[in-house]
């Protein structure tokens, strides 16, 4: 079994906190993440997927079938939006790292598991210093 | 002469656009950076200080009171805020980098010049790609 | 299950060598890292921890209280100080970066996991050519 | 039970293709990849070993032995080398990073293991967006 | 006067060799560069350009038209390339990071300089530890 | 006129002190820096030389030979040593970055010189948010 790693990039605005909560309880837990004017980061998403090399063909899969199925359905929706208020597999959903993480598995995984991989691994890194891995 | 050089790091969300113009001619003109719901980067500041090494301390400036006069002038009005609509020193400007960089500039200046040294490049690195620098 | 991860960083001074050894024998095994006068290094620190989603809060654990702990049980100590002979949790032991690593996850262990997370992983990255992992 | 990892790097030419294949079908299956005429990259290479740290030494590994058994065995191969034509350990493979990487696996674990360590994992990055995991 | 950086990679193969002297003649300046079955790079490069801000759109020049002309004048030349024999703005000269700077600064220079703005500087990074730049 | 920069590292133990000043007095100018007991830092040195292309071999000068010098001449002094008590070079100065930068130059640029190329700038990076450059 082999392991494929894709990085893209995004830049996105959000704001962590509850529609159901007062701004203040909002700044009690979220701190300044829940600034009601936003904020924004450059994300890196690293897609990892697994399975035999393809002996005719010497790879996993072919590199620019993967980086397109991440653009269309993520990168697209993610890159120069609003995670909180643009972005239809986040709607509903506190815009932490952790729960985006999560949606991007959910939205990855049966497009990648149709080219015959498995999905491994949705990492984004939100700064330098914090990032969150999902493995499904 | 001797240059000494800090890094320093915030959030932010931003706008490109014009008030005065439709969203269509932003759209135009500024592409999906103009989105109307923001977007966001995580932004890298080096600020570069010049002068002579004070010879009984063997340093140009105390690195500690360079990054305060940063932190407390720059950093702390940027970081997890929105450029376009809390920072004073970006209100009635188009929110680019190379605005961005010069509104820093002219609020670092005085502050540093106090200090006995010059103040001599304010860079921003917006993307690992686009970066802006600015030596007054 | 999800895994956060949070970079810290500091910098000290080491020497690797058995204080029952001659300073020939320690060279020998240990080459230069083991200079009688030390030398440094500037060290990354990543902590991964892990659990379930907190699904009030959308997030695993405040990345606020991460940085806390790290910072008040492990950079404090280590951060521009001597390994050898001015970190508690490294008296009489080799100060090699497997040490070191194990040294850390021992102490980080009881705190974090009092906050209902599991730690999972301790890397040390001590030169960018350079690094340990210990998961426990 | 300890991960150590030591990063060396490469640069080399490839091309992607079968000699079994027209220059159209290699272009159709690898694109610009299969470029007749050869391109290369700035490879990065991670050998990961893992044991039990050694009581008397503190370390895993001498770090100047795994280096000297990388490059040695790895590195000095591929190092301003055309991979294609000019490295044994991949004669008749199609000169993918996936085939790359559990080569160099099948070099290096003879050798770590004589030295009482595992080979845990080869990773190999081919530029900073496209990477590969092997684990044997 | 403000200046904008932009940040372009190709991978591409190369050798430096004159074609005037002899296998041993080359290694003997060019060492293992000059292997006469090629070597490659993952290359980065920096094309920095300066001029005023223009007041109505606040910025320099809009970055998606510098990277379109970066892309379409030397990228997508060199990209996937080889560069003694398939570049043509690299014909007859040897195939060094110095002269390939002069050589993408003499293709950028009149085309960016339609656009109103000076080009400053072209700067290329052949590994992490090797890079030029030419300023004109 | 080309200017090229070689990328060279080393670690190594210093302290910010004066002798003549008691330890209460250091800490109140220097610091944490300033501990008795020593810290270090992975230093990265960039040294930066300027010249015409040479037109016969097309570049400025060989790259060996410079990292040779920049090895036999600074690194190999520094690299694993105690910067205050060690290095021939820094004896009776303060072990800041900007003294250390200025010894570099003065010990660098009889030797570049030599070889008919000029020392351009002397740059070390201490930490990736702290950095000083020299240029004579």
């Amino acid at each position: 079994m082999i392991f494929l790693t894709r990085r893209e990039r995004f830049s996105a605005a959000h704001r962590m906190y509850r529609k159901d909560w007062s701004d203040s309880r909002n700044y009690e837990v979220f701190g300044k993440c829940s600034n009601p004017e936003w904020h924004g980061h450059n994300y890196t998403l690293y897609i990892t997927v697994k399975g035999e090399i393809d002996s005719e063909r010497g790879f996993l899969i072919n590199l620019s079938d993967l980086k397109e199925i991440i653009n269309d359905a993520v990168i697209s929706k993610l890159d120069h939006r609003n995670i909180n208020t643009e972005v239809d597999f986040m709607k509903d959903k506190i815009a932490t790292t952790e729960n985006l993480a999560v949606a991007i598995w959910d939205v990855l995984q049966p497009l990648i598991e149709e080219r015959g991989v498995l999905l491994h691994r949705v990492r984004i890194e939100e700064t330098e210093n914090n990032s969150v891995d999902y493995y499904g």
